[in-house]
């Protein structure tokens, strides 16, 4: 019954799709919406899993065996819009995956793809009061070959378990989550863009939501996961980015949260935001210590390429010392160049008097930053006490940044076959 | 029509109340809510109003005067609990108020006064991934004179709107929401407790709610209210508190957000105060850099009692340079110790070091942190660094937490009139 419900809903959602706008090459097959699949596969996983586990499963994890999927009525699905006047963030797909952990009832719940839908929580929920919040950022590209592809999600869930660990939230294992982030994709996967230019931008979320005032751990909390097609991350037409760093803001420290990716290291950025959008200026370089180091720009982990006194290239970038978030991006640079072998690779702390000197030596070569909204940024100037760094990232012929950017592309849309970017069916 | 039926619910919440349970000498007043009140003087605050602010006036704030009232349906009265039962923040009353801003609409919205009922929000709300939200903690108490007294409201408010504005959140006139509130205490006027030992805790919260990713300022937001009768803030039965003072977690710092009543500096804190509950602490002392500086308590500011080394008593907390929330207790004891006029009152830095000192030396008098939740607590012993430091705080006779408490709650409870508790009716 509830599959042949399905089955009819499938038909309806064939029907209507195609009405849907889709910018693409291959707009004919923008209703595939793959239901077929997630029907008649759902005992693949099933096979794979012990028994034995049962009983005291919920503690540790939950498991994608136990997910069940709720399609939208046709009525639900949402017109997909034209990748160009794609704005990061604001358009959501139609499904969600959720799943629930409730400490009295032994822990995590079985998790659920629905329609996209709000979410309801008590006044009093922990995330509302005391930012018990964390995320990640992830994306879903559609390769060359049409088939689509993650990068690196093992990295973003270990790292989001940290996050849960550091803000009292209980873990999972991290290839369940991955399996459950799939077939959400899978679901949607018309809403992976047809395009080099754009991707799916993944959002799995993670919040306290006991109704009880009072600073305590969360007995109960809700993981879920939204998914929204994305273009670039900084509006405007210019490639580079403009960068205020004002000593008098300071984002982490040590003992802080500085290197998880958790809600409160947001917040109380947006006022120093504001103020260099005010200025015309895109984004915050985060300073700190009486030296004015350089450490992240909030959406971005930094990188400086420069020529040493005796010519030879390097490339620096700040250390984990636990006031920047380890990027996967930044992680994935630092191993491509390592494997280049071309330039010295550092991981050190750089203040902002060494920029200024490299600047003036002309021996900088390029500043970028790099994160999986922003991918490779090149940085086009920072604003210091009262003056303006020109930095000549975009002035050079081929790139560094540029060069990282297309291996990082050529793998996350397939040109390359890598483990780094698993395939989802 | 609308008055009529408003009239036909306060019937029957009248006949229902009675059954609810409200531990007080007063039993018989159990079924009094106020709604004659509510219905018989709506346009006393209209005469005020000057309708020359009225186009613009959404951008600088919400009115009072705006505010509707809808009240439960007798079925939606929830029982009271025991005063002697009541944990710290797990049981609301049946009202809550709230308001919205979107500055698509020009701002401020009409301020409603609805059934306590969930929050529904968007998946993408910043709130859920960015932590924009922050809170204020106050109270009412009822008085020996049976009236309804809120303590210091506008210094409250007054941080409120300091806080919003850190947050990129929008202002507000800080005697409207005032009145907002103190008619929502009306509505719900029985849930303040009739004891001494307990009051009506009021939890403003102001979240931002846009439905897009991105680090951004919020364009839409949600200002509401929700109360709480409340006991002691901290379980158990012993008076005083233990605390854990461990240097590799730091709360705040400067360029940060530590001063300010924001999500963002609990939801880290979250995994410190799991570590002192595990060694069988209480709370945890924040410190900060090397010199180890005692800060605040995270839900309490602190305060020092000693005599200097020429017997000269003296009462040190440390100073408000961004780094710990200014208390309004705080501010308060301040004030009512410089009446008094019987020792030195000191703002200043104050090491670990100094503590132990002091303590060696039997000078150290007693240690107790005081914020709206905990009143004024007497801390019992510190352990730092491996070592336990015990703080003879409550082995005096007439101690001076004790008298400052006293006299807090003379003014509180109204057995002293005083322009700092102004009276609700």
């Amino acid at each position: 019954m509830f599959t042949s419900t399905k089955q009819c809903y499938c038909k309806l959602i064939l029907q209507f799709q195609h009405k849907l706008k889709q910018t693409s090459k291959q707009a004919s097959r923008a209703c595939s919406l793959k239901v077929k699949q997630i029907i008649n596969e759902p005992l693949l996983e099933e096979r794979k899993y012990d028994e034995t586990d049962d009983e005291t499963d919920s503690e540790i994890t939950f498991r994608f065996k136990d997910l069940t999927t709720t399609l939208c009525n046709p009525d639900q699905l949402r017109a997909k819009p034209d990748v160009a006047d794609l704005k990061f963030g604001h358009v959501f797909t139609d499904h969600m995956m959720k799943v629930f952990y409730h400490k009295k009832l032994g822990g995590w719940q079985k998790p659920v793809i629905i329609p996209f839908e709000n979410i309801s929580l008590h006044p009093a929920a922990k995330v509302l009061h005391y930012a018990v919040e964390l995320f990640e950022g992830m994306k879903a590209y559609r390769g060359v070959d049409d088939k689509v592809r993650l990068f690196r999600p093992d990295l973003n869930m270990k790292r989001m378990n940290r996050s849960a660990q550091s803000s009292g939230l209980p873990t999972f294992q991290e290839e369940e989550m991955i399996e459950c982030i799939k077939r959400l994709i899978q679901v949607d996967e018309e809403w992976v863009p047809h395009s080099e230019a754009s991707s799916l931008y993944i959002r799995p979320t993670f919040i306290g939501i006991d109704g009880t005032l009072g600073v305590h751990q969360s007995d109960s909390a809700l993981l879920y996961t939204i998914l929204c097609p994305v273009g670039g991350y900084f509006e405007g037409t210019k490639e580079s980015v403009s960068l205020l760093a004002d000593p008098s803001y300071v984002r982490a420290w040590p003992g802080g949260s500085g290197d998880k990716k958790v809600g409160s290291n947001y917040g109380p950025t947006i006022r120093a935001q504001k103020k260099a959008n005010q200025k015309g200026l895109q984004q915050v370089l985060w300073l700190y210590g009486p030296d004015h180091q350089i450490t992240e720009v909030g959406t971005m982990n930094i990188f400086l390429f420069y020529k040493d006194e005796f010519g030879v290239k390097r490339l620096a970038t700040p250390p984990l010392t636990g006031l920047i978030l380890p990027g996967v991006i930044r992680q994935s640079i630092l191993q491509l160049c390592e494997q280049w072998g071309e330039f010295v690779i550092e991981q050190r702390t750089i203040t902002m008097a060494e920029v200024i000197n490299l600047q003036l030596s002309d021996r900088l070569l390029e500043m970028f930053g790099s994160g999986t909204a922003a991918i490779v940024s090149p940085i086009s100037s920072i604003e210091y006490l009262g003056q303006t760094i020109q930095i000549p990232t975009t002035e050079h012929q081929n790139p560094l940044y540029r060069r990282v950017r297309e291996e990082l592309k050529a793998i996350q849309y397939g040109h390359i076959d890598h483990p780094w970017a698993p395939k989802i069916d």
